[in-house]
């Protein structure tokens, strides 16, 4: 946990940010796998976790506006729990940790709610994703789940707050981000023909458990990077195939990180690896250079597309004018994804809030029908202490080729033939993870190695 | 998957032991960690593994016994998804795997219910325990879940058919068991003064996953034995300290193990430790022996306990007649729960439908009132076939000693002053798994040492 103070403070901010009524937290509970008590690991909720930072299953919150006070609800163990689970810090003292003074037992928010609603106070709550809250929470305010009413009020006071982030949240990021890096560099160690994916998953996911992180997302390892969203870990890595590791760890407070490289398994890359890396990494480091304070992270986005597409041109599968293409999304044959989203307690910041309050604003809110502008989560102006991952790609999707072409979609950029060649060829994405500062970024934790000569020189030395 | 075969006899099986109705399955969900779209591992429910095998989230099944019909219920990939995840085997091909001819939209499910219901026809329902199913089966029956009513004809049905476990499921048992026994050699090989409780864990974990296990259960890895659910793994090993290990690997089909195995982290046990591990494996011989059809397992229970306390008594902690002191509940100071439970695809197997269909019969319901006997999960007649856990053990709980002692409770059989010199001992608990056979038992796996000379000697061969 934080300090005391740390707690305290947020608690004011996001007071002076709400008018009036009672902020209702609940906490996570340990989710069943098979049965009521076989549970996954518990993970608490990042936003409960920011407020208060406990973690512990079934326990909620009330900040009371209107009466200035902060209780925590929530059950002490009983002599019998005690027997059982042994002796433990109480709820009393771990409140007291995070500068509450009053807790009460989880029962009685019901009452506190239901007394709040009868003296016509409003109760604000954020977007429940987990069932359980679901249930918990249409039975506090006796409403069906469907009618339930998170308040725009209280979820855009909370972004506000965690879209800033704290020398001591960027340091538990870097933290988390330097566990990755490790993570990565293990993976190309151990890349090569007949090692399966999942052997290199387990691995790193052994050597994150054994710095006390979780993963902060499944792991994708996979010898098929053109598949976006692959989590089928059988394949056995061959010759000749590009690996895809896109990774990170989750500190034990939740903090995470995003990284993506992606390398050959063979010693080298071959000649048309090296070409189409070339034009990822030349459209990364065009956008990293971009990161700052007032851009839109959609402009960004739009210009790491041309880049790509400048790329692809030379290379002789696109043609025309780049910025012509990118206005026409001729580039989302190859980048279907976006650019990037923030990042902080959640891999995909604050994303159970609602991508609109998070990556977009009223004004200009989010394209929900162009398809690749529909997968940006981040699009508008960057501020100062916003941290966001950046991670470029150019991704072979036979289906999606397939289907473009029998359209002949955009065939003023595209050169099909030429695509055709490359259609089992993969994917390759570059993944790091930034800050916005006053003056423009900073790459957080220690640095990964990206370029070519640096990843065929790691694996050249550390491939036994 | 078993055979296309298997599941449908299965089902044939289950459809004579219903009168009529519908059957209702849901499987599982993606559980969502801190946001909609980062899911914990996916894991199907237990009954619709044993009927369908089908490992795919957000599925259902209906055996319609009065049409005598079975419909798979889910959706194919659109091409979108197919985009997103790549080509996978449809859900159509799946269910032809499982025998299973139709299948339709998920979204039809609502209506062959509603439909179902209109003709008066009974729909029966296992107990939800996903808080997403809950909400799921009160919606498809227009019921609030408080008031949802699951089928105890169903539960019974299932209970006697998954109870009795084939010889295929054996053999996937076997397997668990088996990555469990590497398990636990490698957790012997490893503690040493120094080692953290969590390095174990995670070396143990990242085993099985090499071996396409998970764990069936959050594994106890512990120098706090005598805390009996502990996950807190934070803790360094120290000389003189007893490791208590209570892990279990689960096959990729689903199917569960749970072994226990204490060793001292020095490299021999000292005179008291080696004193109370006697009592326990001389508890554990004598159970294992008594395994055969007919005979009711609590009662192996209460002879279990009877053996702990007469060396107990040997060692001068408890006193006065064993016989007497079990029928006085005195044991339960030491042996505060069960002796084992079912095991099968879930490692309380069943536990989802509730214990008292399980492991009790009607006309000898469980003890729910009883300290010790209320945490025994089976207490009915064993039966040729049945698969389940012998776990006697002994637990020093400093709380309980301290209630106990402050109630003077059980003064005849207990020694208190001799307690408690063992006060801070921790906890001894030796567990296999058994298969109960028409004239007796036959131990599961390939074995697992379990004496101290076995213990002492493989830990001095193998600690550097």
């Amino acid at each position: 946990m934080f300090s005391a103070q740390t707690y305290q403070d947020r608690r004011v901010v996001l007071q002076s940010n709400v008018a009036n009524g009672i902020l209702l937290f609940l906490g996570n509970i340990e989710n069943p796998v098979n049965f009521e008590h076989n549970p996954y690991y518990f993970r608490q909720d990042s936003t409960y976790l920011y407020y208060f930072g406990i973690q512990e299953p079934r326990i909620a919150a009330i900040i009371d506006i209107d009466e200035n006070k902060t209780i925590i609800f929530g059950d002490e163990l009983s002599i019998d729990d005690i027997v059982w689970m042994g002796r433990q810090e109480t709820l009393k003292e771990k409140s007291l940790k995070s500068g509450v003074q009053e807790t009460l037992p989880y029962a009685e928010l019901s009452q506190y709610i239901l007394k709040a609603q009868a003296s016509g106070r409003k109760v604000h709550y954020l977007p429940p994703y987990q069932s359980f809250n679901k249930i918990v929470l249409a039975d506090l305010l006796s409403v069906r789940i469907a009618e339930l009413q998170p308040s725009v009020e209280l979820i855009r006071a909370v972004v506000k707050q965690r879209s800033i982030k704290e020398p001591q949240e960027i340091e538990q990021i870097e933290q988390a981000i330097n566990v990755s890096n490790e993570m990565h560099l293990l993976a190309m160690r151990m890349g090569r023909p007949g090692v399966k994916e999942y052997e290199i998953a387990n691995a790193i996911q052994y050597l994150a458990a054994n710095k006390e992180c979780q993963m902060a997302y499944p792991p994708i390892v996979t010898i098929n990077g053109g598949i976006l969203h692959n989590h089928y870990r059988l394949n056995t890595l061959r010759e000749g195939d590009l690996f895809l590791n896109d990774s990170g760890a989750e500190t034990a407070m939740g903090y995470a990180s995003d990284l993506t490289r992606t390398f050959p398994v063979s010693p080298a890359f071959t000649t048309r690896q090296k070409e189409l890396y070339e034009v990822v990494l030349n459209a990364f480091n065009n956008a990293q250079r971009l990161l700052k304070p007032g851009i839109r992270f959609k402009d960004i986005h739009l210009k790491a597309a041309q880049h790509l597409v400048e790329g692809l041109v030379d290379l002789g599968l696109m043609k025309g004018n780049p910025e012509d293409a990118v206005n026409n999304h001729a580039h989302t044959l190859f980048f279907q994804c976006g650019l990037g989203h923030m990042m902080g307690l959640d891999v995909h910041d604050m994303e159970d809030l609602g991508e609109q309050y998070i990556g977009y604003t009223e004004e200009e809110p989010k394209d929900t029908q162009t398809f690749g502008l529909k997968s940006l989560r981040l699009g508008k102006a960057l501020e100062s202490g916003f941290v966001l991952t950046v991670e470029p790609g150019i991704y072979m999707i036979p289906e999606l080729i397939d289907i473009w072409q029998s359209e002949n979609k955009n065939a003023d950029f595209i050169n099909y033939d030429k695509v055709n060649e490359y259609r089992n060829f993969g994917g390759i994405r570059i993944e790091d993870n930034f800050l916005v500062t006053d003056d423009g970024y900073r790459l957080l934790g220690n640095g990964l190695i990206k370029t070519i000569e640096e990843i065929e020189n790691y694996r050249a030395e550390h491939l036994s």
